[in-house]
């Protein structure tokens, strides 16, 4: 099958090649033919070396089951958590397999991704789509999701002043995911072309240093190691902070700062799907015109490079 | 009158003055004659330039009120909250006026501390003690305190699995306030005669490198940058650091991993007097073995340079 392989020992560490081995499910696995894959910021910290991935990224996409022992998932069209857990430890029982250590994770960690004509996972992660769902939202399930985490970890007041750092792909779906629970965050943002994007979502955008200190709950989306110490700028004393982005990159951090403010900073991952699907399905906002460029599976490599400029924002593959 | 001066521009920076001018109480301040004093790491950390300090350090202290305009204060031996607020911004509104913006800080922002003949506290700051109360126990109040502010910021459920970082002083307030309230705390140290001592004290100590990842609950009382590193280790996914040590160096910090496995960091200073004082009122444990050291303030200088050596615990000044 074809697939894009991030293989560090080869001459092209990131291409796309034809004779990629068919995915193999494992048992209470479904086969999947990818129909679409979003390409997010982890894919590009992969590329540059993060959890030293080898294989197939991408962990956001629109699928369907082609091979499955579960009857009601077979011809469906799905998306899919991206933790496949082990069902059995302390954390599973826990309901929180997303921390089950001893787990693979779709591109990211021991299981090959979405970038590819085909994928596997365990079909207690599938959910089906309505058919009134395109593609091109339910493709932001994943990222959503994981703005909706937040609300598993903190409970955040109305009225509450929320600044969320970074204008791209991870701060959009944070902020589309409190404003959809009637919160009112403020994005600061560095690009004019990105925060004229999300006016257009209804979403609140400004220059980043225009921000004064004082927010109650700062998020960082930055992507960037800088983006905690600018966090800590701006929250206020026994504020939150949380940090969305993973980097690569380690970042000195004054931790005297944390420590004299009180400052709690809450780190915050991967999200359930169900409050992301439902906050799509209820219409209260279309994520589509973040879709700024689509490429073909073939061309992945291209797709990547575009995804990193500014002027992109969200960039999907369409697989089939 | 006497007093330990922090100054960078003489030639000595740490010297004891007998020509300080007499410290003068502000409206609703009270003049207080200091008893004994207690070292703690913050002051060594200040006179390697944390806060970037000048004047007369010392925080911890018990002292008797020899000028006051609350009656009921005058010629009573106290202890003192050492933030004197402004009493009228929003932080004092809402009862922490240890975070308010406007606050001094007694030996440490705007105010000179207790390494001297007298200090000067908000008369609302002061709590009298009960005859009962020894000196030697009641300066155990202030660092007890910090020990107690984390049951104002997190819970913690009875058989949580908790380590300390750190055999130090910090540690052991850290490890009595938990153990006052049915905890059972495990702290990793790195000296044998303080984890003797702390042992001798009912605390559980063990060599640092012995502890294994999985802890619910690690707090950091390292007094040391890369001690934030090392609970990353120990936390499990979803776990709570508590950071109390304060450092003047800045550290790297892989974010990633607060990122990825959901941790909670949440720093902590000092905190309300009240269950300090109850806890040493209560007589359920003595702090007192926790003293090694006892000097005059004309030798406070040999003080501070004792305090730092492992082989010290707690070092008092005797002032009167």
């Amino acid at each position: 099958m074809r697939a894009l392989v991030i293989d560090k020992t080869a001459a092209s560490p990131v291409v796309v090649r034809t004779d990629r081995a068919m995915a193999q499910p494992g048992k209470g696995e479904s086969l999947i033919r990818v129909r679409v894959a979003g390409i997010c910021g982890t894919d590009l910290e992969q590329t540059r070396g993060y959890m030293d991935y080898s294989g197939v990224p991408g962990h956001e996409f629109v699928g369907e089951v082609v091979q499955s022992a579960s009857v009601g998932l077979l011809g469906k069209r799905v998306v899919g958590e991206i933790n496949a857990a082990c069902g059995q430890c302390e954390w599973c029982r826990a309901e929180l397999g997303r921390h089950c250590p001893n787990r693979t994770v779709l591109g990211i960690l021991g299981r090959d991704g979405a970038f590819a004509d085909y994928l596997c996972l365990p079909d207690c992660n599938l959910t089906p789509l309505p058919d009134s769902l395109p593609d091109e939202v339910a493709v932001f399930t994943e990222p959503l999701a994981a703005g909706f985490e937040i609300f598993e970890q903190t409970h955040i007041e109305p009225g509450e002043r929320i600044a969320i750092l970074g204008d791209g792909r991870l701060g959009a779906m944070v902020g589309l995911a409190l404003t959809s629970r009637d919160l009112r965050p403020v994005i600061g943002g560095h690009h004019d072309n990105r925060m004229r994007l999300l006016a257009s979502l209804g979403l609140v955008a400004v220059q980043e240093h225009t921000l004064r200190p004082g927010y109650d709950v700062v998020v960082d989306c930055t992507g960037s190691a800088a983006g905690l110490a600018r966090c800590l700028e701006l929250v206020r004393p026994r504020g939150r902070i949380i940090l969305k982005s993973t980097v690569a990159a380690n970042d000195r951090i004054n931790l005297a700062a944390i420590v004299v403010n009180e400052i709690q900073v809450l780190g915050s991952r991967c999200g359930r799907f169900a409050p992301a699907l439902a906050a799509l399905e209820s219409g209260a906002f279309d994520p589509r015109p973040l879709i700024t460029d689509v490429f073909a599976l073939d061309d992945a490599p291209a797709a990547l490079q575009r995804a990193a400029e500014p002027s992109a924002f969200k960039v999907l593959l369409r697989v089939r």
